[in-house]
């Protein structure tokens, strides 16, 4: 199809190129969103130049501007150029969008009401890193592709990244599991790179506390690297989110996670490090953070571990990084009023804080996935069967346990992220 | 003997009590001396009303004027009735007096130009305990104990405070006995409690590695506390110095080792805390050192360890507090200019910083007490023994080895804590 001029981006100046027409998966992804697949393709994500232009004069018409070779940027004029020379960006865009179709993944762009709205301060971190002449892809993301059904604005409104080494002692993946699953079970999401070690500890920690998890992805979605991760971010995929800024199809590139953690930090309410190595990526993010204001967390570990270094030298260096030795310390940190966009958290409510002892024993023998028969439940509470119904009928009364498959389980809306969030869509 | 009035002290105001004539140990112990071991006696070592009173009138009217029943402050006449119910302050002084030189110690007072200076500083800190109205024993002691040949001031002159919990894990034990090692092998010394865990584990590594330790005591210099520690407490008398405020003979009580806590942060040029447990006396320790401005400094530790949260709350409650992870961090706060009275540390520096890696390995592998043989000295260095002769002779000519026993020993210079300091006088 032939793309209509843009009314909002201004008159179209000397289009160098035109989306072809006839596009698969053309026909439900706009002239717009073409654009910025393309200039995804075109320059690495985050490109300062890029950015500017589309904030200037949208993607439509940024793109053609590069098109007809008038970036200001040499570089990005010579990327440009390059790139060009055997494809054709609309083409590009148009096999993107049928991919994504195919693998089951969404775009989302900044035009979407799902666009998380915490990213949009990367524009600040760009025109801080301009102000400072560093060259560092620090913009905004022009899109996402998404794979897994909970709405991506909303899964990320409450939420902490965890990063840390990939070469982790079993103290930091003890810490990041323990972080990870207490944040999910009191309904932050977990938000990590998917790499071995802190960053799969952390996912993991969240999956099993029934909670919600999101992998930032440094490559397309439909090839999530490590590869011996395959199993985790098929779970991340059907539980959490599994997110890129990359087309589906891209390579992990080694420069491509540093240009990544910029929307680790950004896209959460704070950023923890549990275990890195001295400059390492994890402290990076966690510099971004400290860039971004966000709260920047830092767990410190045995002086003796090489794989403290760099949390201990981030929390040396920076003063306004922040000791937090668990759950608590960070729940202070990411609840603090004006700490993130979303409404001040007030700490966890959890009903059962209102429950006598034994009912509060009984509820927390309820498992987060599942169902048990009120025997379990007994011997798990160490409760007379007697008491141990006695509670429940009352606990189900308060609508705090709900009967399933001859047992009891916890109603669903316990495991999600918010006090009363719609269920996720169905694909 | 009958004192003299004492004309710095002024008038006396109506003497209530003489100290007895020919009382043994009088000799060698002049009145003030006297009056200073009485004042302690009276009343708990730090006591502000008293350091006040003797502030203003010198030590002997002082006491006098206790004695007299006209201390202000009710608390004070209360316990200077009490003990003077049975025994005779003057009394009390002279038979100690005559203990201290029977156990082989000696008195040092502010009189005296042994007297470490930084020692001062605590009348500000009672000042200011004074202005909160905070209770506490925070005014300079009125006089030490001490056991060992070391000069007093000129052992505290350049030293660092290395204290945690008692119930130290191996983490802890190793971290500190490092840092006490490395600090004696630069030339600092190394001051502590006596202390199970921490204590201990600081004092053996300056010990171990030829270097100058202070204990600090809570009781009688004689009954050194805990019993389990005699052997380390008769090598640091030997090697190092025990010191104390409370006359030979006194108890271990609970109270006082909150109360010489304030001399271990006083008297140092900074505090370095290792382990601690939730609100411990280690942290009483660290808390001194932030009040009196002086580099307090704190190991981290796993989050996972309950040794470690006392370090960690510490950090996190107070923004001065600088985390350490090891032997050059520390440096780097004591070595400040303006941290301490001594003159600045420009660190480190030593000789064999300026030889060839060949000499500087033999002088590595010299020992630091004794002496070892040419072979001997080959083999720790992993050279041939022709060329560790070559290089053991050049090593003597620049004066950094000395031939003893028919082999090669470091000079005494070398574990000295300054530059070009006299030895240690006899006894």
């Amino acid at each position: 199809m032939t793309p209509p001029t843009d009314p909002v981006a201004g008159p179209a100046t000397d289009p160098a190129a035109e989306p072809p027409s006839g596009v698969p998966g053309g026909a439900g992804m706009d002239e717009i969103r073409l654009a910025r697949i393309a200039l995804t393709w075109l320059a690495e994500p985050g490109n300062r130049a890029v950015s500017l232009l589309v904030a200037r004069l949208g993607p439509v018409d940024a793109l053609r501007h590069l098109l007809a070779g008038e970036a200001s940027d040499p570089k990005l004029r010579a990327a440009v150029v390059s790139r060009t020379a055997a494809d054709d960006p609309w083409e590009i865009a148009a096999d993107a969008a049928e991919r994504t179709e195919r693998i089951g993944a969404r775009l989302v762009t900044p035009e979407d009401e799902d666009w998380p709205p915490r990213l949009r301060d990367l524009s600040r971190l760009a025109l801080a890193s301009a102000a400072r002449r560093v060259d560092q892809e620090t913009a905004p993301p022009l899109c996402f592709w998404v794979r897994g059904a909970w709405p991506l604005a909303e899964a990320l409104q409450r939420s902490v990244a965890v990063v840390g080494s990939r070469a982790a002692t079993p103290y930091g993946l003890h810490v990041a599991t323990e972080i990870g699953f207490g944040l999910a079970e009191r309904g932050w999401t977990v938000v990590s790179g998917g790499a071995y070690g802190i960053d799969a500890a952390a996912h993991r920690g969240a999956l099993n506390a029934g909670g919600l998890t999101v992998a930032v992805l440094a490559c397309g979605v439909d090839r999530p690297y490590p590869v011996g991760h395959t199993a985790l971010f098929d779970r991340i995929a059907e539980d959490g989110l599994l997110i890129s800024e990359w087309l589906p199809g891209a390579e992990p590139l080694r420069p491509r996670f540093l240009i990544r953690n910029r929307v680790i930090a950004a896209a959460t309410s704070g950023t923890v490090l549990v275990e890195a190595a001295a400059r390492s990526g994890a402290t990076q993010t966690l510099h971004r953070a400290l860039a971004l204001k966000r709260p920047a967390m830092v767990v410190p570990g045995p002086v003796t571990s090489a794989m403290s270094v760099g949390a201990h030298e981030t929390l040396r260096e920076y003063p306004e990084a922040r000791l937090v030795t668990g759950l608590p310390h960070i729940l202070e940190e990411v609840g603090r009023i004006g700490a993130d966009l979303a409404p001040p958290a007030r700490g966890p409510q959890r009903p059962h804080d209102a429950l006598d002892d034994e009912s509060a024993l009984v509820l927390e023998s309820v498992p987060r996935r599942g169902s048990l028969g009120p025997d379990a439940l007994a011997a798990r509470s160490g409760l007379a069967l007697r008491t141990a119904l006695r509670k429940l009928s009352m606990l189900e009364q308060l609508g705090l346990v709900v009967r399933r498959d001859n047992g009891y389980a916890l109603p669903p809306a316990r495991v999600r992220p918010r006090g009363q969030p719609p269920g996720p869509p169905s694909g």
